[in-house]
């Protein structure tokens, strides 16, 4: 595509994880800008007044914001590349009923939990896995969440593996003891370079925590 | 269509309406099953066991949960009635925002305020003016929110109307006074027969609210 595509991101964000994948996938190439939410750009409120958050993506000047929403729009714009979505309308609506579970349930806690007192993460580390033991069930034994090849749900969900090590750290247990399908799972996803590439490195981000949690006394 | 369509649902439910609404406007038969929600059904508890809420759609015994995707499902199953959505994907991206806003912000608000003590209701009153402004800066002068025809995000917000005369008796005030453009909209749509058969009459809402306010002591 002769066309120009931003996408305003934070490194860390699960959330911009999603939207780097699948412009990966859909091999689109694009201007990476790194927003500091501390600081937010002119860009970045004059793009999502509404929710002024990350990720945007700006497509020849016109945003699209909602990580999810910025997903789907990205397969219905390069129908020629393998689709996220199936073709089938039942499986496309189970496909949106996990990824809305995903932000529902996985992405509530797990957006919260770096930034609890301790006492908070106890409660949100038991309804973190109860959230992925669904979704391991969801899986079953299948490679991929939609069946034999990556999609939706996978997009939607994987990047939550990197954060995975942080919240181990912070709740004192281990995603794999529970939930060993989950981890296998997000192994095969990251075998494939859309997903290492997009994927924050997991002990970055468990130091970025725990200096956050450092200033703000959290763990004191 | 020669399916077997079932939706178990709650009269009063803005969800419920959605799907109803939807369902009118492709003329699709069905059959109506009211859940006491005190005493939820086994089929509800089988068909939607992750969330065990209402609207279900279930197509020939396969549950489709949560009403923005049931609505968007119609719409893909039903292609040769006029679309919910447009057909360029940017307008696409833009109406599903938008829906996901009324969820999040309307939704969200207009789900709580009804059980609310009276200092949360003038929060929670605050909160549903601002982002019913939002949303009428969104509509600007067009008729429906996607232009000249009725669509997707007409029909994830117009059953909240129903449920106007309840919040303003509630928080004391008038939508119409605020937002007087919400109100022309949402008479626009309430001459469309799909959405005033499935939109539940006001008074009943406010009456079954009032009197579960006192069950509860709510305003005392």
């Amino acid at each position: 595509m002769a066309e120009e595509l931003i996408l305003l991101d934070d490194w860390l964000s699960m959330f911009g994880m999603r939207a780097r994948i699948a412009l990966a996938e859909k091999e689109i190439k694009y201007e990476y800008r790194e927003e500091d939410l501390s600081n937010k750009s002119q860009l970045l409120l004059q793009m999502n007044p509404i929710h002024k958050k990350i990720p945007v993506l700006i497509h020849n000047g016109k945003p699209i914001c909602e990580s999810i929403i910025i997903v789907e729009y990205l397969d219905e714009l390069c129908k020629d590349k393998v689709s996220f979505l199936p073709s089938d309308p039942y499986q496309r609506a189970q496909a949106r009923f996990w990824a809305d579970f995903v932000n529902k349930k996985v992405g509530d806690v797990g957006g919260r939990i770096w930034s609890m007192k301790r006492e908070g993460i106890e409660v949100a580390k038991k309804e973190l896995v109860e959230s992925l033991k669904e979704l391991e069930k969801e899986l079953g034994d299948k490679p991929y969440f939609g069946g034999e090849t990556f999609g939706f749900v996978d997009i939607a969900l994987v990047p939550f593996y990197t954060w995975f090590y942080t919240y181990e750290e912070l709740g004192n247990f281990k995603v794999e003891a529970e939930c060993p399908k989950i981890i296998a799972w997000a192994k095969r996803c990251n075998q494939r370079e859309s997903v290492s590439k997009s994927l924050a490195d997991e002990k970055e981000v468990y130091e970025f925590v725990a200096s956050y949690r450092k200033s703000l006394h959290l763990d004191d």
